[in-house]
């Protein structure tokens, strides 16, 4: 990462990787920040982040979910107690050794994930079968100490939440990490408008200590697959490494079973990949900052015109997320081109002549489509706009996806695809880890998931060549 | 801090200190963690946060605020960059040395506020008068490794939020300095119904890298204060420290005036130990996880009474925060003193006379008054109700306070009254060090704040007997 603001965006075409980068420093998403691997969160990133956390944590309560706060430090000895869960968290803890001026007699893990803390916790709290289920969130940040970083996308800290929860049998613990899944996907689809695929994750690809993983996968505007929310069923491993038990009605002191899920800043990457063109950020009305931006175009009657929009703007404000530009610095031009950059959804301008019209004109940052629109309609012209503007931009990034799903039968197709167009390939696969491994290792792409909604056809896996009845979607990943 | 739990809540004028962290356990507020002096704020408790960062962030945002976020890790030598500021924090700063297996090249501190590297980012966002004034706050935990922890009073790992503003004008940064204490002000006395005195902090007792300090200070069920917020106006001296500067109108380059300002989850503590009594919690209405618990008494008619209590629940669920307890494994009686040790404004009560007669019995938490109010009228009774309660348990408080404020002229009279009936103790002072810290190591107390509200009227200092005009506030605090 290095430290300089960048003061034009690269085009998308010409250089992906640049192109977000440029995008987020210039729209103010965020910044890098003297901390290696570590961002600042500006507040238009923030504000995008507040507005996705409500809109979840509402999802979360109707669910009977309710927010808690566990400690930043894990003790070294705690998490290790389970034994893949440790394998694969502890290459990237990042330690405490001291407090003050004096050395631990334990070194604390910086959370990478709260299982262990939480379960040791449960341990304690869950007595009775009258204790269950325990439904519980965290909103913190987490820690990961990445070899290679990218705003949002990959950083040693991160925000994010963590659902963990606890039940009484197996099926209800699937039951509930199925239903957070579909959260995350009924999140993802209605308000962030990003189109996902639900499915399994392979074995290699599970939650370290999961007993299964499942994912929502998006598909990036340059072809590659991000991962964009996991739900886990955690089974009995981590109750029975923390001793995590009840006393059932029957008398019996059983383990629970138990399911966590998350997701993380790392969804704001993809709306950025997702939505964004040449011109900047593009966001999703329900999320977006500022949905409506006012710009007055001022022509020889400056006090009129303000005043219009002074008007406009405090008919408006508690009815939508809406900014009055009236700095006169800048022209109208420039602020067009600002207000693009940073993705607001629509915007709205008003001149002497509109005024005289009693008219106001909207412009669609989505299609660009200009509306003139009458005073006395002005409110519930731009809630329809927002709300096809939110529809048209998920079937715009949906039929982007749909243009990027290819099947192959033959692993020559299959390198060539992956290598000239990405996207998403699915293929047959015979479910051993060596063929999973072997498309990894001769190609760069990843098992990303085997689907939900795939009719089970006969064919024969793309390594292989065994029979397989399962067709699953393999991609380039971030 | 042990690890068990309590059954039973100690009597509060037998063991303030034990009653105080049995409230907390026994009403599921936090728990203690594996982690030494890092505590678990579980669901009641947080929800509890929750509703008070609500009350907090829309006052925030009312005056010109917006969120952001800032690394969690500051570089060892941004730290140091402010003298006085490193002297104060360094000696509790939990460090960072191993990312992984590898050792860093430069230790890292866990953040124990966020001027630092807050000020390291404004000195590349703020170039012009253009950028003025900058105000961000931030939602976060901080980390102070504390010798001697206490439940939200006092742990290694706290929850707060941070305000960081930069200014043109030393007028202006004094100007917000103190609308945030205000605002702290307000939300205490209206929504946690904790009254408070504003003023400002001695030298002795400023921030680390302060020029000015103020703070609300409450005063504790034991007499003992406690400092509820502070504002800092830190003058130039980060910004000098850290290089903030930019060009002015007249073209000059120049230093910017900066505030701080911040609350934190021992306000939680605050409100256990204001407002809590012998059978528990008592909370606000306004911050109130649940405001209203409806607690059906079955009799003989089950049926009939639970379909009413839905019925109520349901019509109530949206208009304010409603619980319906309808567990048939717990006696009316011992829902009620559940819900008291909660510390639940209102319960409702629902039997079969109720129901013939189409009313309700409302119970208050504050006076234990009983009131039929016939169904029609529900709604709006609680309302009021509600609002009773706030007012009245903030009248109760500020009765307590100004009974515990004394005023002495004689030290020998200032030390039994310190060590006997503890409470704020007014006194001259002649505005030295000297004699400040000559009361703190003779009696314990300290000088708690100038206070704004005061008459300058002629006198003698407590300690050297000088003439002074200012009269301070000393007490023994958390």
């Amino acid at each position: 990462m290095d430290n300089d603001f960048v003061k034009e965006i690269t085009p998308k075409s010409q250089d992906f990787s640049q192109w977000y980068v440029d995008v987020i420093l210039k729209a103010e998403l965020a910044d890098y920040s003297p901390v290696r691997g570590c961002m600042v969160i500006r507040p238009y990133g923030y504000t995008l982040w507040e507005n996705m956390q409500q809109l979840l944590d509402r999802r979360f309560k109707a669910t009977g979910h309710k927010n808690a706060y566990f400690p930043l430090f894990i003790p070294e000895s705690l998490l290790q107690k389970e034994a893949e869960h440790v394998e694969g968290f502890a290459p990237e803890v990042a330690w405490v050794t001291h407090g003050g001026k004096e050395l631990l007699a334990e070194r604390l893990a910086i959370r990478p994930t709260s299982e262990t803390i939480i379960c040791n916790m449960y341990s304690k709290w869950i007595k009775s079968w009258r204790d269950l289920p325990v439904l519980i969130n965290q909103w913190c940040n987490v820690v990961r100490w990445e070899k290679s970083t990218k705003p949002f996308l990959r950083t040693a800290e991160f925000l994010w939440q963590e659902g963990h929860t606890a039940h009484k049998s197996e099926e209800e613990a699937e039951e509930e990490t199925l239903r957070m899944l579909e959260v995350y996907r009924d999140f993802a689809e209605a308000d962030l408008s990003l189109p996902v695929i639900k499915g399994r994750k392979s074995d290699n690809e599970k939650f370290a200590g999961a007993l299964k993983t499942y994912t929502i996968e998006a598909l990036m505007g340059d072809g590659r697959a991000l991962q964009a929310g996991t739900s886990h069923n955690l089974g009995q491993h981590f109750s029975k490494a923390y001793d995590i038990t009840y006393l059932d009605k029957d008398g019996q002191l059983k383990h629970v079973w138990q399911t966590s899920w998350g997701v993380t800043t790392r969804l704001i990457g993809a709306i950025i990949m997702v939505h964004g063109d040449d011109r900047g950020l593009k966001l999703p009305p329900n999320i977006a900052p500022i949905q409506t931006v006012i710009v007055p175009i001022f022509g020889k009657q400056t006090e009129l015109v303000l005043n219009k929009a002074r008007e406009l703007f405090s008919y408006l404000k508690d009815e939508i997320r809406v900014e009055l530009d009236d700095r006169d610095e800048y022209t109208p031009g420039w602020k067009f081109n600002n207000w693009e950059m940073k993705g607001v959804p629509l915007r709205l301008e008003i001149g002497p002549k509109d005024i005289q019209k009693r008219q106001v004109v909207l412009v669609r940052r989505d299609t660009g489509k200009k509306t003139a629109v009458s005073e006395s309609e002005l409110l519930p012209s731009l809630k329809v706009l927002l709300g096809d503007i939110q529809q048209n931009m998920f079937k715009q990034a949906k039929n982007f996806m749909q243009e990027n799903i290819r099947q192959v039968n033959d692993f020559e197709d299959f390198k060539q695809l992956i290598d000239k167009k990405r996207g998403f390939i699915k293929a047959h696969w015979c479910g051993s880890s060596e063929c999973e491994r072997y498309v990894k290792e001769q190609t760069g792409a990843t098992l990303r998931c085997i689907p939900f909604c795939e009719e089970k056809v006969p064919g024969k896996c793309l390594v292989c060549n065994k029979e397989s009845d399962t067709v699953v979607y393999f991609a380039k990943s971030y």
